[in-house]
């Protein structure tokens, strides 16, 4: 995927893409929950200048806020008819295992047709699958798949630089908020006038920053060296806010996670959950890792490679009431002793806090 | 890549590939040193009455065993011409990043416009190669890349047999005998009237086993569900010896040893490292870590999962004189005490009663 960033004023400090011309419509249909819609949630939170329209069948008529919580007046649409401007399709969702859902593919088709470019995050590429493909040729439109990539470099541990500090986000699950997290912190440590850059690792984050790499679609062998890669490219900043994945207790993508963990070498982390979750996202017959277990494992893991530390949680709260968030803070924040947030419910100032003491402590040495 | 395996007397418990017909050719050229050529190696150890010779136009005249230790007599060529019989060439080394040396392309297009068929496990898919599949299609012989897989399944942690008993080879380091280990261990089961199954998770692994599934060359999304999917395979046998891969603390990787970790399960661990290596194979300025502090680390990642422990030590001594070996040998148990052992030098006994006693606490819960 090519870099589509500009800079300006308010996003020069690598953080989202500006790129007024994508023009979107965000193809959720039938799946507009929060959890497997992410990924236009978060497109519609960082981007909602670029995004004409939600499409979903099922909701049409209501607003991008009251389907998804997000994305203020955008409209919802039954059909690509109701927008007539749009240039880009976006794919919306990120289920596991990430295929297609069969009755996209009439609407994908349409979307193609019009002359519209189609960009997905999903595992199964539209640029390999022959329907999509001829008739992108035919059209002369792009098919931009940003989950692939050919990552063959393994990682080489040189030219890491000790003044930049590297900050990763990991967490209890899937989809408890890392990106958000990371994102949150890097604007914050940009307001208190850090040279901060967001490292995206998944494709909803490299749709946002326009720039990235899909860590999860790496083969095996080279992950760690393709996050080196992006951790060396970013190293004229002061301060590394890298995108977590997964989780190490996850039964399915615990290899990412570490592949992430160590080819990053982050100096500290971020311990991001979903307040009142109990199983495993999209595995309800396996209960989650305690916190306290997790973050030993977490500290354990990384200390393998270099010394490194859990320096705050975010919460996030969005189950739960504001008194019951207020008790959830204050109970985590006593079992830990670290600064507790949720990031929208009550900013990242704390996180950023701990962030820039941790930089301190480094520049120190 | 298809299973070759047929049954015999001897090789019916799942062990090693028996198809005389593949008559290969191993191609070491200017890299026979038993590490980078360690598919060489291996290979002939578990094959070879399925292997002409060894191509090294550097040490022609010599015999395997002199060049590479293992192989008897099997002669050492300088080029196609003194191998009329051969049908197959082996690719022999395992290089980081699993690329082909220049100077072999030559060679491996003599054999195919010889009528050659052509084995491969590195990274670089022979397949993907304009010259070298263009010459194939002209020839009518078969490029096999071992690595090639197209794995899209995540692990659902579904139909696992606790009856079956799962265990797996960790490492120190990078080669350090995972594989032999798991293949003597399967074959000392058997010998005891176990049905045991060697899995093979890497390229050798699978050139010997004639099947398998090459983990480290699966996106990592699904390196979990790859693993299991060979696990409820192969449930029909009492126990299963799973080749390990890498090392939690591999600074290139980690990631591949995780998920197959957490994609395996393993109800006991057996701990392998080398005596006398002091740095990560490849990476001279990186120490390793700590058999001790190793050992825990593989048991709490282990433990995220379920219940697991290090049940037995082996040791690679190919370094160390007799004595030096009993020495640490003494040493290690002493550390640990855990059963130690060479599995070449000393012979698995000591595992395989490990195991079986294993098997007996488990059954019995």
């Amino acid at each position: 995927m090519k870099t589509i960033r500009q800079d300006s004023p308010l996003n020069s400090a690598d953080l989202v893409s500006t790129d007024a011309n994508r023009r979107m419509v965000i193809l959720t249909d039938g799946h507009s929950n929060p959890l497997t819609a992410k990924t236009a949630c978060s497109v519609l939170r960082y981007c909602e200048h670029e995004v004409i329209a939600v499409l979903d069948t099922t909701a049409a008529g209501q607003t991008a806020e009251q389907l998804l919580g997000t994305g203020g007046k955008t409209p919802v649409i039954a059909d690509l008819d109701s927008a007539p401007a749009a240039k880009t399709l976006l794919i919306g969702i990120a289920p596991p295992g990430g295929k297609i859902p069969v009755h996209w593919r009439p609407i994908i088709m349409d979307a193609i047709s019009r002359g519209m470019n189609v960009l997905s995050g999903l595992h199964e590429f539209l640029a390999e699958d022959p329907e999509f493909a001829g008739a992108a040729a035919t059209s002369g439109i792009e098919l931009t798949d940003v989950r692939n990539n050919d990552e063959h470099d393994v990682a080489n541990r040189i030219g890491l630089r000790p003044d930049c500090l590297r900050i990763l986000t990991i967490g209890q699950d899937c989809c408890v908020g890392k990106m958000v997290v990371s994102i949150e912190l890097t604007r914050a440590l940009i307001a208190r006038q850090n040279r901060a850059k967001f490292i995206a690792t998944g494709q909803t984050g490299i749709m946002i920053a326009g720039e990235g790499c899909p860590i999860d679609c790496v083969v095996s062998d080279f992950i760690s060296g393709a996050v080196e890669k992006q951790i060396l490219a970013g190293q004229d900043h002061e301060v590394l806010c890298i995108e977590g994945q997964g989780s190490l207790a996850h039964p399915r993508y615990s290899a990412v996670t570490l592949g992430l963990l160590h080819g990053s070498m982050p100096h500290g982390m971020v311990l991001c959950y979903e307040a009142g979750r109990k199983a495993v996202h999209g595995m309800p017959d396996i209960g989650l890792t305690s916190l306290a277990v997790l973050k030993d494992a977490y500290e354990s893991a990384a200390n393998l490679m270099m010394p490194s530390q859990v320096i705050g949680i975010a919460m996030n709260s969005r189950l739960l009431s504001t008194r019951a968030a207020e008790d959830e803070r204050n109970r985590v924040r006593e079992e830990f002793q670290l600064p507790v947030c949720d990031v929208f419910r009550h900013g990242p100032a704390e996180l950023s806090e701990a962030v820039l003491q941790l930089k301190q402590k480094i520049q120190s040495r």
